[in-house]
């Protein structure tokens, strides 16, 4: 029983606060407040996760004095675990130290108790952990003739008494195997427990203490299958990796990948054979990386969009190749990793997040939910480009969600020049309206073309092609500099005051690279673009018309593609609306980082789940409205809107009449001298 | 809403009755009183599983007039039904047939809706169901582009609106298979949904009305693996079969077979891949022989000693081969029949009841559940006897269990001419007291061998040998008879009356057959019996002690030793104590009655795991007493207690100073005249 008198501790970052007896120990406080602290050994002072800090001095905010009396004194118990592994100076055992008096404690996110392991750039995101599976060290009972239960059983006594797991199950697996470990051990053995939403399951067991346990979050992209090693103890990422799916060899895109299923009657097991192999050859590579054993991973957590989904599932994905588009599985699956073939533990258990639409996958649900739209107040668009377009648009009262078919120009794939980002892709340009003369920078070197030393650092890797990002800014540029027209024309005329236009047959091209592979832009280049970026608008703006609203409050661009390109030449090219720039971020990998979110927090499943029955899911098919949107997207930056918000930040072509619209592709000759204010 | 001038409505056999408005159909008012009726369709009037009766007529004893017109007419769908199926005339399905009047419904147990399958004779047991796993048929909508659920997540939705499953899982290899499933039955399955404590899981998928689900309940013996096929719709046993458990080339009894685990490093493994691959066997022949497909078996439960338990389930046994005999796992188990290799439904379920002790096992357990002492107020005794007996005594108040090291002579092993029972093998003996000469019965000839006709039917198979139940007699009629002293001497004075005591170097033999193979009950032949006897009355009694008692009620012989001995020569010999032989009975296999009771009813399941929990468990090798009882138990019938049961029954020699307890095997010469009463 606590009263008024009782000392008053307040646990810092959370700001939970409460009072509790003299010789409380510091661990049972912040449980009993819900400030989660791991402890795998179940307060022996032998695992060392359950460090806290003692802040000291007044905290007049608080109206706390915590002063160094206040926490118990170091007992022998921490003396030997600081004997044995590392307890940085100041950092306390909080099974151990007990309170005296009031007292300010802050509970460190990086508690290091093993060996060192490489330290990934610290992700922006800190996610609160509450994760399926727990470590669970006890002592068990040994067998007695007299009371003859079986020893799996004497295990389940120790975990209900030490732990509180009540109707415990054990994985078939370690029927075989508790035996032995528990020998092994000398009756004193770590368990994984696992539970999410059907009851707590022993999953693992090792002998002894045990103080390692990691997640994999897993993002399977139709081209790069993407991964976080993540300690589920720390919530640290250790080690970050991706790889080429394998799948491409039966198929660049998805629809060329249900295709293959169709006419190969072993496609689907070919392709589900092959991802799952990529994973495993992956997370060998992570466990290498993060200095971990592979057998230390006992959950995984995996997003992708349907048919990614579904091959990796095992599931046929044919039925995602045509209306319906009907998923065979749409929520969330908790399967095992065994069931899927993972060389992770042998008991590790898997969870999948849930797919939003036939077209808007489980990717899309993890960046709904990294992104939280139905949090905030704001409208906010969240675009993931890929081959489709994921769009996740809304606020708290609504979210609506759509996929649109942009193709894979944006990823260099229908462009004469394109080529994956890699070292000697182009990824900036920029463009002389006046001589009508490009300068660039290629990926691998940090200078621009016109800077002094460029061709030097260059010459190893050459100017080899144009990547995604490359591509938006040149053409962009071409359109600020007056070289195409808002209907996407590449002006033949400018052949007078440049060299740099060229004719090729009926149309003209820009040369952008005079290089040992001369690169330029064609006219069809500047076409697929537009579909894309057409499709990719008109997706958002069908979202908008079921919102009933005409701008957004914020945008958050997704993925690879959102990372790297400028949001300025986004809007110039309107693949996205008017915003003001400012609200406009690239999130990285936010399906990875949804991914680690369901990973480390089973509260953050359920949010998902919930989120993504609710989405209103709207299939760009079926709606009259977005063919209209696509056809008047296709001018630059489009007629659909005007760009209060990018008129401030570049000086847009005069709009005008257009040309093509009255006369088809010769109308580009009119566009001379169209640049009007420049 | 019911008021009590509804119609009153009962329902037998169980006799539960209730008010119900007009116009409810009579499967409703069943389920709202826990009457258990089947009903696959959910009352479509297809799947003709909720047949039931109404008896007319005054039901003076009830307050019930159950008028024909009480009950509605024959509607389409009954019609329909009728036509395309079979119902027996009276029989209507009870989802149609409404209430209108007070009514007397009888629910029938045999309810046949398929082709004829085999009728096994009725097994005297009728189990009330209430099974884990259900089949469930439903109606699912179709994929819809603007809700864009799916299939799978359609199916959850029509499983939670017809028949209320929530938060439902689907079993692994369902994902792949679900949406062929529901296309080929164009949006009408059947599901097998399993729920035994962790929420509902479906386990199988069937396109259209799929009518049919089976269970195996399965005793795994040292020697024989018996196997009963049963609908887990009508709960009927369906066929019933045994296989010789192929482990026997690894060793005959359990302890060889551990040994052979010790000596061979693949040993567990090859053994556990045997008994899986005839239980397989055996599954295939008990479908073909029930007329049934081994995928609509979705259930299998498993009985067995701890020994067969832990090497069926893939557990090393070693450590069940000596102090503490530490079962690895002693509670029930949870597993699919997939982990274990067996071939039935793949999604199919398996529970394994719980091991008592190290020696004491699940086999143990089954009989304690289909013997229920723990429900009686009667002190009951069951003996199980094997290799091993194992023995559970109690009431209401208390159980205990031990296992007692009989040794394999009850089986026939150490007896000289000991055989299996078999065609050829002597069953019953007489010996007449007066000229000592023996008549007997052999299995397969009805005859006595005094009686006409006998020497002509044994002529094909011959007097082979002498089974367990012949042993039995055979030493208790020599003992009637004064052919052997109450020490188990074979009294060779008797050479001098009989020709049928002959000597054999030290000893004497008393010679049963004179056929082509002669037949002898030699000296070593008596004392093997003395020792198993002796043990497994040590047993008993030591059991008798711990609840301070010095008599039984009731005794229970089980197994197919229990079923063929005659339990006045077990009383005669000592193997049992003294009871009314009217409160003897042969009980049959009740491990595999058990087996069925788990199988059919999930409360069986809970009840077993609860004995299981609350019996107390004696191990004999930790009991002083156990040395004592078995010295004084190796006398004819023992030294411990008296048997005025006994007495009533048969005319015992003379009890007399042993004098084999002053001078040894030479006392039986001593015991001339000794009848006594004769």
């Amino acid at each position: 029983m606590t009263d008024n008198t009782d000392p008053l501790v307040l646990f810092m970052p959370s700001g939970r606060r409460g009072r509790f007896p003299v010789g409380t120990p510091v661990l049972d406080a912040a449980r009993s407040l819900g400030v989660y602290i791991e402890s795998v050994c179940g307060g022996r002072g032998i695992c060392g996760r359950c460090q806290i800090e003692q802040q000291t001095g007044e905290f007049a905010k608080h109206g706390i004095t915590s002063k160094s009396e206040n926490l118990s004194g170091v007992n022998e118990v921490e003396e030997r675990y600081a004997r044995l592994r590392t307890l940085p100076p100041d950092r306390r055992l909080s099974c151990q130290a007990t309170v005296q008096g009031d007292l300010v404690i802050d509970v460190p996110q990086d508690v290091q108790v093993n060996r060192q392991v490489v330290r990934k750039r610290a992700e922006s995101r800190e996610i609160i952990r509450k994760p399926a599976t727990h470590l669970c060290f006890v002592e068990v009972e040994q067998p007695d003739m007299e009371k003859p239960l079986g020893d799996l059983d004497h295990l389940f006594q120790a975990l209900e008494r030490d732990w509180g797991y009540m109707n415990l199950r054990a994985d078939f697996h370690l029927l075989a195997e508790t035996q032995e470990v528990l020998r092994k051990g000398d009756w004193q053995v770590t368990c994984a427990i696992h539970d999410d939403g059907r009851g707590p399951e022993v999953v693992a067991i090792w002998p002894g203490l045990h103080n390692e346990a990691y997640g994999l979050a897993v993002d399977i992209g139709s081209t790069t299958i993407a991964a976080h090693l993540v300690s589920l103890l720390s919530g640290r990422v250790v080690a970050s990796s991706g790889t080429t799916n394998p799948q491409i060899r039966f198929g660049e895109d998805l629809m060329s990948r249900v295709s293959y299923v169709m006419m190969n009657p072993d496609g689907r097991e070919a392709m589900t054979k092959a991802v799952r192999e990529a994973i495993n050859t992956l997370t060998a590579r992570l466990a290498s990386e993060g200095g971990i054993d592979r057998s230390d991973i006992l959950e995984g957590v995996f997003v992708g969009n349907p048919v990614m989904h579904h091959l990796f599932l095992g599931i046929n994905p044919v039925e995602l190749g045509g209306a319906p588009f009907a998923l065979a599985a749409s929520g969330a699956q908790h399967v095992t990793a065994h069931d899927l073939g993972l060389d992770f533990n042998r008991g590790a258990r898997v969870y999948v997040l849930p797919c939003i639409a036939g077209h808007v996958g489980a990717d899309a649900a993890a960046v709904a939910l990294s992104e939280a739209p139905q949090k905030s107040d704001e409208i906010t668009l969240v675009v993931d480009v890929g081959t489709n377009a994921e769009i996740v648009l809304g606020n708290k009262e609504r979210v609506v969600a759509a996929s649109s078919p942009t193709g894979p120009a944006f990823e260099g794939a229908e462009i004469s020049c394109g080529q994956r980002a890699a070292p000697g892709a182009i990824e900036r340009v920029r463009i002389d309206p006046v001589t009508l003369e490009p300068k660039i920078r290629i990926i691998g070197c940090d200078k621009w073309s016109d800077e002094e030393g460029f061709a030097e650092e260059v010459e190893a890797v050459g100017v080899t092609g144009i990547c995604g990002s490359g591509i938006i800014e040149v053409i962009a540029e071409m359109f600020l500099a007056g070289i195409i027209s808002e209907d996407g024309v590449i002006d033949g005329s400018l052949a007078e005051r440049s060299d740099r236009i060229v004719q090729e047959g009926r149309t003209f091209s820009y040369v952008l690279w005079r290089g040992q592979v001369p690169l330029k832009i064609i006219q069809n280049d500047v076409r697929a673009i537009q579909l894309a970026k057409a499709a990719l608008y008109a997706g958002v703006r069908l979202l908008m018309d079921k919102l009933g609203i005409d701008k957004v409050d914020r945008i958050r661009l997704a993925g690879a593609f959102g990372s790297f390109i400028d949001p300025k030449y986004a809007m110039v090219l309107g693949l996205i609306p008017d915003c003001d720039l400012k609200k406009v971020a690239a999130v990285g990998n936010a399906a990875g980082t949804g991914a680690r979110m369901a990973l480390l927090n089973t509260d953050h499943r359920r949010e998902v789940e919930d989120l993504v029955r609710n989405i209103e899911k709207i299939e760009t098919a079926l709606e009259q409205k977005f063919q209209e949107h696509f056809v008047n997207a296709m001018a630059l930056p489009n007629k659909v809107e005007a760009f209060p918000n990018l008129a401030i930040a570049v000086e847009l072509p005069e709009r005008k009449q257009l040309a093509s619209a009255e006369s088809g592709e010769g109308g580009g000759r009119r566009r001379r001298g169209g640049r009007g204010r420049g």
